[in-house]
């Protein structure tokens, strides 16, 4: 039995929109085993600085090397945004973003030349997509817009609700009035607001979710590497811990994953 | 020159809603020198636990302890609702927190016997104000309200859009449907949304926002003890620090307070 192949992946966010990409790396690799980490106590990163994103991402990789992964996926657009080439260089493990995985998506299925990405402060920001795309294609023009309120309202379950609409308005009109025909969700947490998003934006813009990219690259750096799970043994299982408020995690987990979630564990992520 | 009376009053938050606290200290005590600290590395608090609470507090207070307080001032309803208890019995030192003297202007304010609590999760699932309340006065009915988007969209400055008054109709309607004459403000961010929240609920509620008797009791207890600073020497000095990101904690503070702010200073709270 090749330790290696049975190690878990580990797989991280600033709390639950994570979980989306977790749900898609179980989807496209389910012998893989998942140890998940949810930041729940210093939720949410899209407004903090790098340096505190970078100290969160150090932390939080420590803890999940105690897990004996055999690969990092930072499911947060901030974290991978802000924090990944640090970390890359720091740790001596495979660590993979989703901005990366989202910019190549875009790239490939723009025609127009012209994407749009929607996300966090801190992302936008950093401006990380239009590097990475300008730098896998510098004739496309990219409009990043930042959309602060996307992740309480999807926290505190606004996904029906008539502001969401207003403010999915608020924060789009000035991409929806652009040419792109390419529009990112380029944070973890849009996913759960597509419907919303797609109804607004129209039929004719491509929408691009880093987490299907994501899982793939994923499932070729395990191939390339002999690392994946054949699923002759000990495979299948995930685990979830948190940073703070367990229930509130499993709750909202049951209604994202294709499973029920119960024994998810709090533990001190600043000790590590 | 007595040493206590020239020491200055900690003040903390979980981030900038505190401000509306500092600035009530300010008016009512010009010649107090003032530590503000605001968490803004793991803001908000209102939807976390409150063994996570209780472990920020505790980190806040041995920092603002390093600086030689007087006294500490939790100017966050949240940490007041479910950390005050804990943290007044492991520290040798006075510690206010804002429920109380909120609670206490609601019971004189209130003439028929009804309160609303507008607050964050944490706050009102703790159900405080409504126990601090009934010891007062059982004859009182409490009725609290969570208003989990209230503090992002402050923070988020939609504090004029028109998405607010929805929101606040959302959440405020229950309360309004009732008879209560008097409602307290159970978050410090709310103040900020003061004349909204007042247009939608009418002239005849009587807003309290403890903030006021907050720094009412603070002078009491200064004088009781003899540490009010006289204003003979070194007088009426604020100090700000965060755990992240203090460029944006400045910007705000200026909106909010009677003066510029500056040099705000970033700590790490984790090692306290």
């Amino acid at each position: 039995m090749d330790r290696r192949k049975i190690a878990p992946i580990g797989v991280f966010d600033s709390g639950v929109g994570g979980l989306t990409v977790a749900r898609e790396i179980i989807r496209q690799l389910p012998n893989e085993n998942i140890i998940y980490f949810g930041d729940t106590a210093r939720v949410p990163y899209g407004s903090k600085s790098q340096d505190s994103i970078i100290r969160f991402s150090e932390q939080i990789i420590r803890f999940l090397q105690t897990k004996q992964v055999k690969a990092i996926v930072i499911a947060c657009n901030t974290a991978s945004a802000l924090a990944l080439d640090t970390v890359q260089k720091e740790f001596d493990i495979p660590i993979l973003g989703v901005v990366v995985p989202g910019a190549r998506a875009a790239v490939e299925a723009t025609v127009n030349g012209k994407v749009g990405v929607a996300g966090t402060d801190a992302t936008v920001r950093s401006q990380m997509y239009t590097k990475i795309i300008q730098k896998m294609n510098p004739e496309i023009t990219v409009i990043e817009k930042a959309c602060p309120l996307f992740v309480p309202l999807v926290e505190e379950g606004f996904k029906e609700h008539q502001v969401t609409r207003e403010i999915i308005d608020y924060y789009l009109k000035s991409l929806k009035d652009t040419e792109i025909d390419t529009m990112i969700l380029g944070c973890t947490h849009y996913p759960l607001l597509r419907s919303k998003i797609r109804t607004y934006m129209g039929e004719k813009i491509q929408i691009v979710n880093p987490a299907y990219e994501t899982a793939m690259d994923l499932r070729d750096l395990l191939e390339m590497q002999g690392m994946a799970n054949d699923g002759s043994a000990a495979n299948g299982v995930c685990e979830f811990y948190v940073s703070d408020a367990a229930e509130k995690f499993n709750e909202f987990a049951n209604s994202v994953m294709p499973f029920d979630i119960m024994s998810t564990r709090v533990i001190q992520i600043e000790n590590y």
